[in-house]
């Protein structure tokens, strides 16, 4: 079978997820086939179904989960109420802990850590997550820091949707070497010059405007009530 | 109908375009449906088929161009061959150009821009496209620059793939102003820390890796016979 001689890099596709999270890490993981051919990248799901997102894009995969037993790294996005949503999904979450038993490399991208985390993958290792939900990854107990990307063991969780391009491009770097991962940074021209100011990290800002991205505690606590101890 | 209501913005989706370029400045611009909720964010393509990507994930649109007739701004997503091809599809190249008439706003992403220019819209207007593509937004008609992106009235062209998400936010801040498109960089946490190298744009450099990306351009001109003049 396929996955016997090729390397799958498989990204975990589900119901409402925000697009970029996935998208950014896709374009920079899928071109390592081009550099070594025993890299595949492949876009699972519970079906081969088209999909929706949170944004006004739907999403194919190109694999089923049952199609891809056994890949050498899952990646895993997030979103906001839908991604906490598939964190209490069965299905989903023993696709991902069955596939992470034989992965290489496990990655999420934004709240994506919540369902590793829900997955019971993430006890107690250092992780991040989006800015707005770091204590969810840490009631679903993971060990929370702010940084673009965390790496422990073979876990790498990004932070907030774009941080999912910076993650990736790390990956890369450690799959390929820095040469050809910096064919795929010139590829994709990822030499961001960011309009505006830069993200004001001062919690009493953020602290302030948490709420317009936030599901209510209230309601992650109703999709798991074991937190509720 | 609802396109007298809205100001629409639509996404231009065809066979074998680079899921970045379109997701990137969808991600930044379908948010502002929640600042004004006059702007409505859509993915137009000739039906509402999932199309295939030059990646390995397939893309579903909102709306078929029929559905779109007059937006308030359109872009237009790039990606290597297949967009060349579709810089010679009539179809294609005949919305662009009707949306154009009625747009506020026309932008391009990485070779979008080509599709921009064969519909006759960069005619001698300074514009930026994937550097690999440079010579070819010139015969196309356009006065290449080299930047992150390009404004030549109302016409916005980004560099390479990842540099829609830069010119989008741009047009974000224009559209809704800085604190408004402030909080859509914080949703999506863009705070790029890329890893590796800065991109080396040495000539001696970048000339001997493009054909890594770029169609020969005899292939382009079979595709555009009026430019072997």
């Amino acid at each position: 079978m396929a996955q016997d001689d090729k390397k799958q890099i498989a990204f975990v596709l589900y119901p409402g997820l925000t697009p970029l999270d996935l998208i950014g890490p896709l374009q920079v993981l899928a071109p390592l086939s081009r550099i070594d051919p025993s890299f595949e990248a492949v876009v699972v799901a519970r079906t081969k179904d088209p999909l929706p997102t949170d944004s006004v894009i739907g999403l194919v995969p190109s694999h089923t989960f049952d199609e891809v037993p056994a890949p050498f790294a899952i990646i895993v996005p997030g979103g906001g109420q839908p991604t906490l949503a598939a964190a209490g999904d069965k299905v989903l979450l023993d696709y991902v802990a069955s596939a992470d038993a034989t992965t290489e490399m496990t990655m999420s991208v934004c709240t994506g850590a919540l369902i590793l985390a829900a997955a019971g993958l993430l006890d107690g290792r250092h992780a991040t997550t989006h800015w707005a939900y770091v204590d969810i990854l840490e009631l679903l107990g993971a060990n929370p820091m702010k940084a673009r990307w965390v790496e422990d063991g073979k876990y790498l969780t990004a932070a907030g949707v774009s941080a999912g391009i910076d993650g990736g491009l790390h990956l890369a770097q450690r799959l390929v070497g820095d040469d050809a991962a910096g064919l795929i940074k010139l590829g994709l021209e990822y030499d961001p010059d960011p309009p505006l100011a830069p993200i004001n990290w001062d919690p009493a800002f953020t602290d302030a405007v948490r709420p317009l991205w936030r599901a209510p505690l209230r309601e992650v606590l109703e999709l798991h009530p074991h937190l509720a101890r």
